[in-house]
């Protein structure tokens, strides 16, 4: 099946039925992907999504219509995730696929590396590719890296706390319909939680939940937590 | 929590209640370890555990006792793919964190390439290390890459095909109690099974499903398949 190309635009580059491109628009449409004048594409601002028609002007591509096909989960989903070693890209961009709504990077006691504004930057390139390429119509909001108290006061309820270790409920078990709106999902480093981190979740309101008898890797736990959630609100 | 370190035996190795350790297993585990006698460890021959006990002799462990802890799914999941261009190794690594049994690589019509002896033989070690850091008590079996048809044949049913486009039911929705004692996921390609590959399936009884609405990458959707199927038996 030949997929449209699909553009990320800002807000501000529409008006009037339009879209005006900017010059490294122009460069990636034209001298890369070789597109040409009459040529369509899917343009999405983050909210919604377009369906786009290059035009003789290369400045300008021209709104046909509105795309109403929602790829999106009715649940918007919070990740917390202690900053792994390595693999964080690869688990932005999984967890884009998957639907995630809002990445939270969190600074533990066990991952206190602070990651560099580039990095940042990078993970948002990802982001907006992972959701391009997996036809969202939102592409998933990184929060700048923040402490534990800080990101459990501010994501939104419920909120699961994953933990590999102790008996708790699966997962799985606790989502039920019908569902919130928002939910929040919190997966730590590589060594655990601290007894003192669990203990200011449980404080917060966090539920410690289980994803299974096996040690899933800081990178694996949140790919299987986000997909148990996405299964669960659209299988029901 | 400090664990104990995981070692991979052959079956062979057992004797008398102890182990043989090989050449390579004493110098990782004296030298790089810098483990000593007395110091304990877990064995796994890829079937059970065990705690066992470094000697004076470096050529021995002492077995104390089976470890009767079961991490394992009580379901054998074969899972099917056609080869990903790149990322399978980090598949592997997650499948078998996850719990499947079974991998097997398909040459579909869209993933020609026929991976070198080295590259197999490199999978099994990544499954290796994969199954003692998830604490698993069965090491993943990866065959040879096969043709599509011969493994349609050979793998074990209920049998389900994962889809990206199409309506067909979500996976979460047809894994209901009670569950059989195995079943086979089969997950495309970058472009999709083709149309006379799907009808292969169909022809084998294969049940076509979704996995949710986005796009998921070759990469990312065996790692939905297997964590929903995981979930839906651990969390009843």
């Amino acid at each position: 099946m030949t997929q449209l190309q699909r553009l990320t635009i800002a807000p501000n580059q529409l008006a009037d039925c339009q879209i005006s491109l900017s010059k490294p628009q122009q460069h990636y449409l034209y001298r890369v992907l070789r597109l040409r004048a009459g040529d369509q594409l899917i343009a999405m601002d983050g909210q919604s999504c377009w369906l786009a028609e290059l035009q003789a002007d290369p400045g300008i591509a021209l709104l046909l219509e509105q795309r109403l096909t929602n790829t999106e989960l009715p649940i918007a989903i919070t990740l917390l995730i202690a900053m792994p070693k390595t693999g964080l890209e690869d688990l932005v961009r999984q967890a884009t696929e998957i639907g995630v709504r809002r990445i939270v990077p969190v600074l533990s006691q066990r991952s206190l590396l602070n990651p560099s504004l580039q990095k940042q930057a990078r993970w948002l390139k990802i982001a907006q590719e992972a959701a391009e390429q997996s036809e969202r119509q939102f592409i998933p909001e990184i929060l700048p890296p923040q402490p534990w108290t800080d990101a459990l006061a501010a994501a939104p309820q419920p909120a699961y706390l994953c933990e590999a270790r102790g008996q708790h409920p699966h997962l799985l078990r606790l989502l039920t319909p019908p569902f919130p709106p928002q939910l929040s999902l919190a997966i730590g480093p590589e060594g655990g939680w601290t007894e003192a981190e669990i203990a200011q979740a449980a404080a917060a309101g966090y539920q410690p939940v289980s994803l299974g008898a096996r040690v899933l890797r800081a990178v694996t736990a949140p790919l299987v937590a986000l997909a148990l959630v996405a299964a669960a609100v659209e299988a029901t």
